[in-house]
């Protein structure tokens, strides 16, 4: 079971507010973690690949990219 | 020419650069403007539907409707 990291910067509760309403409602996420204060986000998922997850998360206007 | 007017919920400069983002990449918008201020965002548009406009800034997480 894949577990893919990005970092997401978001800098008040609405920006990881919005990234959380999006990922809740991404079919194929098992699992996910947003953290405003680590500007972090970890989703588990078996069903969709870590540029998928990527492509949703950017969709919400935030500067993302995969964790090195 | 229509413009059309949503109340989106901004809480920092964060949320509405993501509001920004997203309807700066998307084809058919002619003008618009986000405020945090007000907490509205007026789109101009001969290409799109106020519904299909709404969708779009939805997708970047945030609650959205279209302004009374």
């Amino acid at each position: 079971m894949p577990v893919y990291k990005y970092d997401v910067t978001m800098t008040c509760s609405g920006c990881s507010g919005a990234v959380t309403r999006v990922l809740s409602k991404l079919d194929g996420v098992k699992s996910f973690d947003v953290s405003l204060e680590t500007q972090k986000v970890t989703v588990d998922s078996d069903k969709l690949s870590e540029q998928e997850i990527l492509e949703k998360i950017q969709k919400t206007g935030k500067a993302a990219k995969v964790s090195a």
